[in-house]
């Protein structure tokens, strides 16, 4: 027999490591869904073995050394072949840059953190947190710098390439400074559309399982594959698992008839790229999701811009008959396309509409940007934090609870992390742009709830290219057009301006 | 830092172990519960990338040095170290012992004999099994004799040894030959007793929510830790888990009130022996269990012996009033202790009474034995099965399904995990009588629903010594005398001939 290539041993080792990784989802799924409540103890040595056996084959010296031999070789692979051997090495260069020093301390850390973190929620008092967060941002800009030297990046850039990889800091300010150049006096003028009309609120209770009736009908039409995936409730919505076991949740609220089903269609959205990923290179490297913001612009293409079209609410209506028992004036199309697609100010960034989150993204990258280099001290964040609010959103935050302790990404070194939500919108925006002008009849498709040019587009143009190309190689790919945050301010003009 | 000895360097590589078994274990019993049903592909290669990876570890040349070099310096260890040294060795040499090779030719050839053995059933013809059968006892043959070699047994025993450590095939005949002497007659008499009684067979439909609720009652009075373990439903009923997380599921017939809750009772039984496991050594080979008889002997000391005694019937009317709203003279105490504990000779080991099922046992490790040393051709299997069924349980099964091809334990490679089931109850009936010796009142304790002085001498006696002892020098330790078939007979005797 003769012996594999290094390229091919390589393909052997991630085929483990995939399943390992396929494994620590399961355990992930299983703690915040089924778990007996006692037993995160358990949990927690089995998820640390896990990922130390990750670590511990991905930074291996078999592997250094096999890289190193495939990449003399390259010659001879093919197209995926090689964009699969570079992500191989990305994400060992990512892995071997850290110390395990350094990992240990970090991880420490950002435990300690995060429980503080909890408390200064409970205190309402960012002061709790200040200490803490200042240590993990000195171990968080270690690591950018180590990573830096090794991918000759600029720090920052370098942790934000494990979420938008192949997307640069100048990149996305290119895409973040036209946006807060329209979007204030956008605001303002569909908050003045509107305020013309009237509105009336959705009221009552709505049952858990019948709001996971509606959910399940959505996804079923949304083509969820429910014998190779699950639906579930959590205390927050997430999706976990691989490809053939895909695993999504959401979180009901009695109260709300929507924020379940926005949920689901944020994880469908997400479940649905993960199903489309290449199946050949499924347990591979390049046969991954491309990252956080093309997620995220999965999960925001069903769930803001498809999920609130006037298309999906005429296809919706029925079901909330059925589900709800909907009737009376305030369940119309009209009154519902209002109610899900109010435009209003807050302090709050989960809560906020589809245009106000773009402002609160574009606060915390400025921001991070700020902490990370040293121009803003941690001691000084609230108060940075209040002003920018009060600039950007015409608002100071009443609390730290509802200003600088509303995110948990800074306490867990999540530095990168922020925009790429911002991102992501933008190029849900540009895909949704492209697939009208390729089918123009897209919205009647939605209306009579027919969504499978719709998902045979994604399929097509950014699922099945899994990792092969960067972020926005990807959008180019895709669209036929340079990534830029143009579609989507036109796509928010056009549906709370000039349409609304 | 001084460099950790060689045995302290051991406990790290089995907590380790110990954390990916506890993984492989919530593997299995998301495939059970509550896996996608299409999802079995995915699954199979994480079972197979994880259980490699714990085979990989057992026999690295790192774990073969270091228990030399444990060994040469075991004198300075602790009682519980030595024990768990042993038991490290054991593991390791066992798994050493067969080559990989030969590791996976079985793999393939028992999945093929599984899938024939399905196969088969439908059919209702042995000669589909047959051939694949044969391939299986040869190549379980092969690995008893290469286990043999490194242990220095008989092949058989050395296969044996693992459900029954430290028991060998003459300690099994020394257990088997006075029941199947004294046997015949008992069913035999005890037939004649119940002859003489009225039973009316309970009937109706028993909801899986009500078997649910009674289960979960049972299950609470028994001490079984809802925070740290779940109850579920599945198509077999099953345990699995560690201590601090532990799942029993069970399966509910509608058409019968006790099936369920008898399965639960077993289960129970064996989940609490896994959480009554030195905490101390939990995550250490020998703060495990001490192999299948010993579960079986916690499982049916639960399900057979306290569950169906007059006792436990008197506490759980109430709860069947509960839950089934039991009314009617087929629910008065003394009918339901005749249904539960009816005897009776039929084909099926599975749904066998207490004291034919030793028959069923008999029956089997006497064509095991036969079949292994080739004294019996696979060929030739059923039609001594006939005969021996003809023999001992005074029947001849009707078709193959309901004679040899009932169980798929051969069709595994499972040899030597039959005469466990009959070790197991023999022990259940040793302890049994030791409890009630020391606990003159148990029999009223258990009637008030109170199971504590069980659960404690259980717990001091037998579950706290995990894998310490032997099985024989286990029993021993528990009782305080040679383990033997007769307190287990006088338990027969008693219960069914002169108390019935």
């Amino acid at each position: 027999m003769a012996t594999a290539t290094p390229y091919r041993q390589l393909e052997q080792e991630f085929r483990r490591l995939h399943a390992f990784r396929g494994v620590l989802a399961l355990l992930r799924w299983d703690a915040a869904v089924t778990m007996p409540r006692a037993s995160a103890d358990v949990r927690g040595d089995q998820l640390a073995a896990l990922q130390i056996e990750c670590h511990t084959l991905l930074v291996s010296p078999r592997i250094s050394r096999l890289l190193d031999r495939a990449d003399a070789n390259a010659r001879g692979l093919a197209d995926w072949q090689s964009a699969n051997l570079r992500e191989m090495r990305r994400l060992h260069d990512h892995a071997i840059a850290t110390p395990p020093t350094l990992v240990a301390r970090i991880a420490r850390t950002v435990a300690l953190a995060e429980a503080r973190w909890r408390e200064a929620r409970e205190q309402n008092d960012f002061g709790v947190l200040a200490p803490h967060l200042a240590e993990v941002v000195k171990l968080t800009r270690t690591k950018g710098e180590l990573l830096a030297q090794r991918f000759g990046l600029d720090p920052w850039d370098a942790l934000a390439d494990e979420f938008t990889p192949g997307l640069l800091s100048r990149d996305i300010d290119a895409i973040f400074t036209p946006l807060s150049q329209r979007l204030p006096t956008l605001v303002t003028e569909a908050m003045e559309v509107q305020a013309g009309r009237q509105v009336t609120p959705i009221e009552g209770r709505f049952s858990a399982s019948r709001q996971r009736g509606l959910c399940t009908d959505v996804m079923k039409a949304l083509g969820f594959p429910f014998d190779r995936g699950r639906f579930d409730e959590s205390d927050h919505p997430f999706t976990e698992g691989v490809p053939g076991d895909i695993r999504v949740t959401a979180k009901f609220n009695p109260r709300d008839p929507f924020q379940g089903l926005l949920g689901a269609l944020h994880e469908t959205g997400q479940a649905l790229y993960d199903l489309g990923l290449p199946s050949e290179w499924v347990d591979q490297p390049v046969g991954q999701d491309r990252g956080m913001a093309l997620e995220e612009s999965q999960s925001l293409l069903l769930e803001m811009i498809v999920g609130r079209s006037k298309a999906f609410v005429s296809w919706l209506r029925p079901l909330l008959e059925k589900h709800y028992g909907a009737a009376g004036p305030e369940w119309s199309e009209g009154n519902l396309y209002c109610c899900l697609n109010r435009v209003e100010r807050g302090p709050n960034r989960m809560d906020a509409d589809e245009l106000t989150y773009q402002t609160h993204i574009g606060l915390r990258y400025e921001l991070e940007r700020r902490l990370f280099s040293g121009e803003l001290a941690v001691k000084d964040l609230r108060e940075a934090w209040n002003e920018l609010s009060a600039d950007r959103l015409g608002l100071v935050p009443v609390s730290d609870v509802e200003g600088c302790l509303q995110d948990i990404h800074w306490a867990l070194g999540s530095f990168g992390h922020f925009p790429s939500y911002g991102v992501g919108a933008v190029i849900a925006g540009q895909f949704w742009e492209a697939i009208r002008e390729q089918h123009p009849g897209i919205e009647t498709e939605i209306a009579a709830g027919q969504f499978s040019s719709l998902l045979a587009w994604l399929r097509e143009r950014v699922h099945a290219m899994g990792a092969k190309l960067g972020v926005p190689q990807l959008v180019e790919y895709a669209t036929g057009r340079t990534l830029s945050a143009a579609p989507f301010l036109r796509y928010l003009e056009r549906k709370y301006v000039s349409e609304f």
